[in-house]
This record gives structure tokens, sequence and C-alpha cells, in this order.
């Protein structure tokens, strides 16, 4: 049954999984399905442009808000062209090299206002973006992971990683993460969006150092837990090595609710192919894991076909059906 | 008696003083005295922000085109928000520190479009900005002086002085300037626009440096004698340490000539302060040179009162007249 009114929608999450989700949201924005969209983007990155920035400035990394804005920008000739200036890495030889004009953009508009929300919103206005991208916190952070066997030497010892990009890069197993600090400055923007919100959408993406941070941040996370929104998780379509290696559909949900044990999950969606390949007992498996949540299980088309990426057309039709299904 | 129709105008300079005509003649667009904007920029800077991106990507130095660009932003808060972004110096410790916004984002575009020209008019649509900028070549270039005495233990020799912060901040005399190469690409869009235009308006700003190169690009300086747009010459307020030291207002006209003699002028535009400093004597050696070239001499309050810097709305209200008089 299509429902009759637009409704709003939240996407949690960071780098390209949060790419594919926007991209795909946008579609429901143009056709009105969805007519308030948001993105809320993990701020803990330490590493190129944005690590650079960071640690010169002293401000949040602007990189995966920077790529959501990228992928709220229409299909049109402006919102095409300034995706491309905003996404654009410089090539040349010297102090520039690597860094990337939306970064250095978003950089400055928070040294000139001083306020992340209001710089966010004037970039958004320039791209004419579908949506508003806020961060997950106003401070910046980094992630710790508790990993066992991170020297090979040593499999079984558990020692603590610091910062996003040793843990997305650990050689052992992750066991569990958390901020640094532990209960950052929430961006109030984010909060009364997500309680605000009919749907919001956690996941794809790198779990444990882009996904699972959200529900480290206790504000936000009372928010994911107090919201009428219904939750939809996105599973990856294949385990990341360093941070997932050997996971299959349900080992990425168990450590999701591991980490977050009172959240309300509506739906889960996983793609059709990444079922097939885990074969009937991970199937099962992950049927019973979403079952005991209350939850229901999505199994769709979602991923351009052969390839270990999210299409989005696909998860646009995907969430279009969770969302007439209601 | 007043034009009916609104005419193109063209502005030829660099630095603060091309931002102050530009500033002026944003008035006269936005009352319709002017239709169509034009500022051609002098792109042989070597130092700071511009030098640095220059050394690095080899492309034009972006800085005079950004302030001319934000000389054109409206006074809405669409334009004052973007002038202010693109204006904008990172004031960090590290590699950025000195780095501007706006040059970032030209070079960025630069880099992704390859065409000097084009992306200058999607920065131009970005801050919605009242008229087009664009290059006097597209070349980067250096300037280089003949100057007399730049070492002070030898007065009278002669030597060549290379770089436009080198030629600004001399020690000596300037006699002559040239270009690095003499003969640089031209900008087909910025003669296009000088021949079409009813009016050029050359300077003020630093005269060896900003003003000056336009004459010394053959394909720009052909056009300048060719266009039937009436030429005003705006003179400094002033002499500049370094670059003009000892000039009165008839030398600065007097070293313009002699850099090119072929030049056809209508006006030339002087604050009445700056004539009443100079003295009688000043006044009439510059009524005398004015007229024997065929143009008329404007005396108008132009400058902010007691300041050696133009003001936007004195030197609009200054064009105007000089408009309506034809």
């Amino acid at each position: 049954m299509a429902r009759q009114t637009a409704q709003a929608a939240v996407a949690l999450g960071g780098g390209h999984g949060l790419f594919a989700t926007l991209s795909a949201l946008r579609r429901l924005h143009d056709d009105l399905t969805i007519d308030d969209l948001t993105a809320v983007v993990t701020v803990a990155d330490n590493g190129g442009s944005s690590g650079r920035l960071r640690g010169e400035f002293g401000v949040l990394p602007p990189g995966d808000l920077r790529m959501a804005l990228a992928a709220l920008c229409g299909d049109d000739e402006w919102g095409t062209t300034w995706a491309d200036v905003l996404q654009h890495r410089f090539a040349g030889d010297g102090e520039m090299n690597g860094h990337v004009v939306g970064n250095l953009l978003i950089v400055g508009l928070w040294e000139l206002m001083g306020d992340h929300v209001r710089a966010l919103d004037w970039v958004g206005r320039l791209l004419g973006a579908h949506g508003r991208v806020l961060p997950m916190a106003t401070t910046p952070m980094d992630i710790t992971a508790r990993v066992r066997g991170a020297d090979a030497g040593r499999p079984d010892e558990v020692s603590v990683v610091r910062g996003q990009v040793e843990v997305a890069t650990t050689a052992g197993q992750i066991e569990s993460v958390a901020l640094v600090p532990e209960d950052p400055a929430t961006c109030q923007e984010a909060i009364d969006a997500v309680l605000a919100a009919e749907w919001v959408v956690l996941g794809p993406g790198s779990w444990f150092s882009s996904v699972i941070p959200h529900l480290m941040v206790p504000g936000l996370r009372r928010a994911l837990a107090q919201t009428e929104g219904r939750l939809v998780v996105v599973l990856n379509l294949e385990a990341q090595a360093g941070e997932t290696t050997g996971f299959g559909p349900e080992d990425h949900l168990a450590v999701l609710f591991e980490h977050a044990p009172d959240l309300t999950v509506h739906a889960v969606l996983v793609d059709s192919s990444t079922i097939d390949l885990a074969g009937d007992e991970e199937r099962r498996r992950l049927e019973r894991a979403v079952t005991a949540r209350g939850a229901r299980l999505v199994v769709d088309d979602i991923a351009v076909a052969g390839e270990p990426r999210h299409d989005p057309d696909r998860l646009a039709a995907a969430f279009r059906r969770i969302v007439d299904e209601g």
C-alpha cells in the first residue's frame, strides 16, 4: 500500500557506503517519496586530506561530509559540475598534493563562520544539494578498537588500536570499538532529524569505523532508541579485509547489536547475491537473528551485477518497496 | 545628456585598484547604465598564495582573478557570504597557512576543466557575479623592469629586476617594464570584450606591475588601440613606495604613454584632493599632457575622505558623469 504523504528520512554512515545510500535516497527525494532527507556523517577520519586538515586546524575531518554532499547533488549540469569540483583531488607535486577541493572549501567556511552546521548548509546551498548533511558530533574524535591478535606473533592477545585508519587496516580481529572522547558534543540538528524522521537508514559502509561509531555517540544513540522512525539496516555486500575479515551477513548484524543491544530495527536489507553466496545455513542464521529482534529480513537485488558495490537505482527501488510496505 | 541604452564596459588592472574600479562599475551595472561588465586581470603575480600555486601547478596566478570576482559579488546575503568565503585566508600553522579559499577553488576548477575561461565563468555563476572575469593572457608570465639604482651603492646603474613582487618593491627607480614571455597567449574573450566595449577603464593600481602590463601584451594592446570604446584612465591617488616613489599625477600618465605611444585616451580621471595636494604647477603639467593627447581631464572627488583609497560610490558617480557626458 503506497503512502499518501511524503516522509522524512535520515541516513547514517560514512564514506562510500553512505554515498551509495544517499545516491539512492536522493532518487526517492526526487520522486517525492521522501520530502526531507538528512545525512548524519561519521567524523572520526584521521587519514589523507581530512587527517591533514584536522591536524592543522583542529576541525572535524571534512572528507566524509564532503562526499555526502556530493552524493546529494542533482543530475543536471549545475549539480554534476559542482559535485565534480567538490570531489576533485589536487594532482600537483607539492603541498597541495592529495588535498580535495571540497575539503578545503568546507574548512574555509568553518574557519570563517565558526559554526559547523551553518557552514555545511551554505555548501549545500551552493551545490543545490537535495538534502542536508550534518556531522554525527561536533567534536573531532578518534575511534579505538579492542583487537585480538593485532600482533601476528601473539594471536590471542587483545590490544587497543587507535585511529580510523589504524582500525580499518588492523591485521587482527576487532572485538569492539569505542570513541575518544567517549561522550562527544552532539549535533542537535542531527538529533532532531533522527527524532523527527519516519525512516532511519544505517549502513552500509566500513562496519566498525563508519557505521557502528554512530551508536557510540551517547546522545545520538538515545535518539536512535527513542525515535518513532523505522530503522532500516543495510548490510554490506561482503566482508572487508581488515575490519571484518571472514564476516558473514549475520556476523555484521551480531556486532551491531553487541554495541547497541537496545536498538529497535524495522528491517534488515541484504543483497540477494550476497545471501546466495553465503549459503542456506547462513541465511537461516540471519533470518533467526532478524526475527529474534522483531525485525523483518528484506532480500533484494541491490548490488551492481558482479561487483561488490551497491547500485543506486536498485537500492532506491528496494527502499521504495520498504517504504511502500511500511 | 543621459544615454538611452545600456553599454558594455571593460576594466583592466589588478589587485586592490581593479577591486575598486569593479566595485564602482558594478553599481553602474546594478542601475543598468552598464549592461555588460568584464574585468581583464593581470596574471603575473609571483608572491604569496598565488605564487605558491603557480609554482606547484604551473597555472596562472589566481589571486587577482579571485579578487576581481569578489568585487563583482552582489550586496545580498548570497553575494556577501560567497565573497567572504572566496577571500578567506587560512590562518592555520601548517601547509595551508596563507592560502586563500578562492585561489584553491579556481585552481581546482582549472585542473578539472583544463580551460581557464570556462572555469572562471563557473566560479562567476557560483557567486552570482555581476560581470565576467578574464585573464589578460592565458600564459603564466613574469614582469621584468629596467631599474636605475636597484643597488644603493651604484645609483646610476641600470639593471633588470624580474618578478612582480621584486618589481613592486625595488629600491631603485623603474624606467620601463616588459613581460616574459614577450608575446603571451592572448585570451580571445578578453580581446573580444575590449573590441566590443563602449567603455574601457584602465587603472588605478600598482602602476608598473598591475596597470602597464596590460599594454605589454601585444594582442591586448592592439585591441586597445583598435577599439571604438572610449578609454578612461584612472590615476592613482598617490605615489606608491617602491614602484612609483616621487611620482606626481603627470608622471603616471607619462610612463603610460612611454609604454604605449599609440594609445587613444578619452578621459583621464584624477581625484580632486590628489590634484590639490600636487599643486598648481603639477595641475597645469597634467592638463597640458592630457590635452596634448586629445583627451579631457576629469577632476572629481573619488577618494575616501582623508584616506589613500578610492571610494566605490564616489568613483561610481564619477563614471556615471563621464558616461552621461559621452
